[in-house]
């Protein structure tokens, strides 16, 4: 399959479970501002909202929204165990999944990373914090993962914690969220992710200025 | 089961695919501002973060999140065929759930429907709308339901667009979403529960003045 990504964005929580599965993938760079991938072609004729991750499948079909991709990685390849097998508690990954991708990603960390958002639109985001934030540590606190073993979900939220070093909310105050974010880490698949994006973010940056 | 709701929240979204599996459950209505279901139980014991849909399961277990319940309610009622049997049908299925309870619910209607959202965030809101509802319009044309037949997230985006009418998002600016909505409108499932959460949200309102 190929991944259509942007360095540190939240297709890096795809990266990392094609990581955890030892997938061989192809991993597409996309310029989102431009909307462009890194060879030229035009990022809104694959994806229209031109939004990563995008995924195309080996049988060519396109997928978009992390939810979605981080599933459908997660059961293309059972054995590397990122997703239960029980009804329920994949209920439970799919209720987690929900709640980063709206309640945390678009709700709170979408207007705070938008250079364009409006300091009220970011206030109304900051105001979101506390519930949200306080959610996860009481959830978190004593566990190392969000279900009872590694799973999609974990990849996700640990690449949305990420941004709370460039949007100023201090992951201290939240000790057991802090505690599964630094122990996550040091997972070797989310560290090699992790630095390979930092390096092409640099990379990024430094091709813009 | 038992679905904690409010009127014509995005609640509606469970009871219509309840209604459509003509399963047997329970309805219980919360004041998601006060947080105390209609019998005065603490809601925020049920469901920390106040919000609604909650669900609990026959055996007790509680699960939260539109995407999550409306699958798991899918999955519990397979011969109402309300979610698709195809492993990539169902990855479709869960794409269409993320973009509504995203794209849709989180970044566009809830800033646009909470009263204690400041304008900048609401015109920050609205400056989403076309890119989102171009891409339903674009999805929806010569199509009666999002997938090859109707499925839980039809149920959920009628539910969404619902809201058009009180956040000023005129629908037929986009003819193929707006005749989805007028079509889905009349199917008896939407149509009850359409009926009788419009009720029960008059009669709240009723009681608060």
């Amino acid at each position: 399959m190929e991944l259509f990504f942007s360095p540190l964005a939240c297709s890096m929580a795809t990266r990392i479970s094609l990581y955890e599965a030892a997938a061989d993938a192809r991993f597409t760079q996309v310029d989102t501002k431009a909307k462009r991938t890194v060879a030229g072609d035009d990022f809104l004729a694959i994806n229209p909202m031109g939004m990563v991750p995008t995924l195309r499948t080996d049988a060519g079909a396109l997928l978009t929204e992390n939810p979605a991709i981080l599933q459908y990685v997660a059961d293309a390849f059972p054995d590397a165990g990122l997703s239960p097998s029980g009804a329920f508690e994949r209920a439970q990954l799919r209720q987690w999944l929900s709640f980063i991708g709206s309640e945390l990603h678009e709700a709170i960390f979408l207007p705070l990373l938008d250079a364009k958002s409006p300091e009220a639109a970011k206030a109304y985001a900051r105001e979101k914090i506390a519930l949200r934030f306080g959610r996860l540590e009481t959830h978190l606190a004593g566990r190392s993962t969000l279900l009872d073993a590694f799973s999609v979900a974990d990849a996700y939220l640990f690449t949305i914690l990420n941004w709370t070093f460039v949007t100023g909310i201090d992951l201290a105050k939240w000790p057991a969220v802090h505690a599964y974010y630094r122990a996550l880490a040091q997972r070797p698949a989310i560290a090699k992710a992790f630095a390979e994006e930092r390096a092409l973010y640099a990379e990024e940056q430094k091709a813009k200025s």
